[in-house]
């Protein structure tokens, strides 16, 4: 009969200590396979607990396939050959440090937001609304596409704000716009290619011993160099071919684009990514007929910061003005509210939502429902036209700020983009490169963000209209504190000033 | 001159109808192009409001590409040749109402769960605590794997409950079981073929006038049949081949799988979802030995409700025993919380870690900060523990009420699964298909939920150990009233009694 120990202090219960001992016992050979345990009843006398404790760690030992029960004859060890290689690792969780940035004190990203604006009262507020246990709806999975009512608050923004035209049922949220990217290009790649998603049969004769090939036409997609390279990064994941295509002054290059087998174009016609060009009503309708010589061509029309303009009104979206559902909307609140709220949004032709909703409409929601109920709060209450008047303003402040103090740099540097956005490009006239401009930034604790790294790989030459390409950096403000903004660029200043031609 | 008809009273800003105004008469064809602009200066003193006024809304125009200035000449309308083919839809924001399915008196959903338990008020005092100006970090975009926070809680509630083992650094936070196996398939799909993303270059002949084939390896997943059909779905989605293997009383069959061309498996180990079965440990074994023959193969674990079983403790999971890295563990709260709050958790092998850091950790994560810190204190404080403990009662309570009430039932009837998820299997013994119970039950305005349409298409009756199949219910409890559960089954009895073998 069995020795165990019991601990009657544990707050493990005294069933589960009777289990683990017996199962080590079972998986280090001490208990052989076929080896009879003693009844239940025998036990649970010798050990002196009730006999209802006994019949649990059996229960226990039963269910995971340890023992077996033999009817009229008791339990067995069950025949589990491997059950003596069985070495259970014994990682234990150990929280890894990440590695942290070195810590600058001036940071002039151009991906941030001001983060002391976050609307924390009102955002608790519409939080605690839905809290109580009159909303219990809200926590069963919603619509996959997103709450109804989300959308047509979105819908109405779009429409009010960007001039977008489309109904309710043409809204798909998400969390994020590089989610949205994935379900897009899934959807593209069926409407490209037209793959029944329930016969994918493989008739190529090239299929490995275990691998099989399936012929995906994946297609091809036109960006603008230099882009918004998480967008890149999607779609080569997503198996298409990417192609860059040249600016001009007035955006995406028609000539370069019309000469390439490419049926979906990627765009940032409202404020160019990084380069701010605001593309002109002529090259939106060139852009448009492009898309409308060809059926299976798309425009992908990302608004990633429209929000901000700082002279005059927001310029109205390219899907405002086409005609012939060809433009496939996307945006997200992570500018205008924050990175932190995944909340983003995809407009689709009628074409396309018909693909996603009869194929793709089976995927759940990645947006919590308590959240798309808070956004939907915020827009319709009003608040979110008000945050975005008050962070406008804080930015337009910060804005004016920065050029006023670039001034010292007088004709060392050109400001280009700045209408628009939360970042100013700045062209610098130095023999440096952007790469020492941002390590000697670097070693005054500034950081400084470059325009290269937004170029196609080995491209970054090859724009005919910035020939040669001046070290340029894409300056932002949001993030930084008023007073930081004189005195960070009075130390980049002092830090750079000799290496500059044409200074003051 | 131009005859503005300003509205004084209106909200739209002067400069803005003065822009609207011009802009529709270039549309319209009235301004042709380059049909000259009155000066700014005359335009104002014509109409009478500030210089300023008409600069701003020549500004715009010129933004948007309508007008373009000559210097020391003046403004000009552009050459836009398409601007008359400008038809810009008219469609407005209507919100589409959704088909609402009938509403049925009592619904016996498999897939609900008690919505009146979710823990309101801790969640609404978690989620205060992070709304206040101390914590701006948390409105930044945080790390793309999830919150360091957030996955070592998550690794300690796994490793204590689950038995897993691993580090932080292997649990990857996503906004459902669905967005992480799409991340998954990606990752296994590199793993198979050794993509290179960033040049995956053409070289088969078979390339189309402008579509390219891309030649993806993306091999072959065996499933349990039946199965979790959103699982399935998602694999044919993401390109795969998806091979149903028949169950026999441990689980999936080994002889099956041994036989076909798959280094994939998906199962449900803890509780086979939907039959219920616990896979003995022998079973475990033999599947790690099948993953362990070659490098290549892979099990996916989806352990998606082992945390309510009311019989013993919670059957450990077979990512624990696994000591070769072959078990990638899949897990949400979903069932655990609520459907609505989207995080799920995925636990990668080392070899599978290096591939998502390396390849696809530039996905942005899809789970909002704000919810990821509420869930890491929610788990932190106890929280989470009390409230399993407290629907595991609610659920138990209901489950064995339901079982008392089928009794009525006799011989009609067989429960299996009974020792835990949130529903009951029963089989019928009737003559009747499964769909006509499902109908006449519909007919007495009771829904019930099926376990064919679990099935592989046309495989029903393949399944050995239940040939022939007899008519199968999934009879979920979780979000009955108890007072409901003894009439809806009462009502259910009535409606099928004359139909029934066997009764009482």
């Amino acid at each position: 009969m069995f020795t165990i120990n019991i601990d009657s202090s544990s707050s493990v219960p005294m069933y589960e200590q009777i289990y683990e001992y017996i199962k080590n016992e079972i998986k280090s050979g001490q208990l052989p396979p076929k080896a009879k345990l003693p009844s239940t009843r025998s036990l649970a006398i010798h050990m002196q607990v009730s006999r209802n404790t006994i019949d649990m760690a059996y229960a226990q030992l039963l269910s995971e396939g340890y023992i077996e029960s033999i009817p009229k004859s008791g339990y067995y060890v069950s025949m589990v050959s491997e059950l003596t290689h069985i070495a259970v690792k014994k990682t234990t969780v150990i929280p890894v440090k990440s590695k942290k940035e070195p810590a600058y004190q001036y940071d002039f990203s151009p991906y941030a937001i001001d983060i002391n604006s976050f609307p924390y009262n009102i955002w608790r507020k519409l939080s605690n609304t839905f809290m109580n246990n009159n909303n219990n709806d809200i926590f069963l999975l919603g619509n996959n596409q997103g709450d109804e009512g989300l959308r047509a608050a979105i819908g109405r923004y779009l429409h009010e704000s960007r001039g977008v035209n489309c109904t309710t049922e043409q809204i798909i949220i998400g969390a994020g716009a590089d989610y949205l990217l994935q379900l897009l290009t899934q959807i593209l790649q069926y409407s490209s290619t037209n793959i029944n998603i329930n016969n994918n049969s493989v008739t190529d004769e090239n299929v490995h011993s275990n691998k099989e090939c399936v012929n995906i036409f994946s297609g091809n997609i036109a960006m603008e160099n230099p882009t918004y390279m998480q967008a890149y990064k999607i779609f080569k994941t997503m198996h298409y071919e990417v192609t860059p295509i040249p600016l001009d002054s007035s955006g995406i290059s028609m000539d370069h684009l019309s000469k390439i087998d490419s049926n979906i174009v990627y765009v940032t016609p409202s404020h160019q990514y990084p380069l701010g060009i605001v593309m002109p009503i002529k090259r939106r309708l060139e852009l448009l007929q492009w898309a409308n010589s060809s059926p299976d061509r798309y425009i992908i029309e990302d608004d990633h910061d429209s929000e901000f303009r700082y002279k005059g009104k927001p310029i109205p979206s390219l899907q405002g003005i086409d005609s012939s559902s060809k433009v496939i909307y996307l945006g997200t609140f992570s500018r205008a509210i924050a990175p932190a709220i995944r909340i983003g949004y995809m407009v689709l032709p009628e074409k396309l939502l018909e693909i996603y909703k009869k194929n793709f409409n089976f995927y759940s929601s990645t947006v919590s429902r308590v959240d798309q109920n808070i956004m939907k709060s915020f827009i319709e209450g009003g608040y979110f036209e008000r945050h975005l008047n008050k962070t406008r303003k804080i930015y337009k402040n910060k804005h004016d700020l920065l050029i006023q103090n670039l001034k010292i740099f007088g004709d060392a540097i050109r400001i280009e983009g700045e209408n628009a956005g939360l970042y100013l490009i700045i062209r610098f006239n130095t023999q440096l490169t952007e790469k020492e401009i941002i390590d000697l930034a670097a070693k005054g604790s500034i950081k400084l963000y470059g325009l290269n790294e937004h170029y196609f790989p080995d491209t970054e030459s090859e724009n005919p209209t910035l020939s040669p390409l001046p070290p340029t950096i894409l300056l932002g403000y949001a993030n930084v504190p008023e007073e930081d903004i004189k005195k960070g660029i009075e130390k980049l200043y002092c830090i750079l000033r000799a290496k500059l031609g044409n200074t003051k």
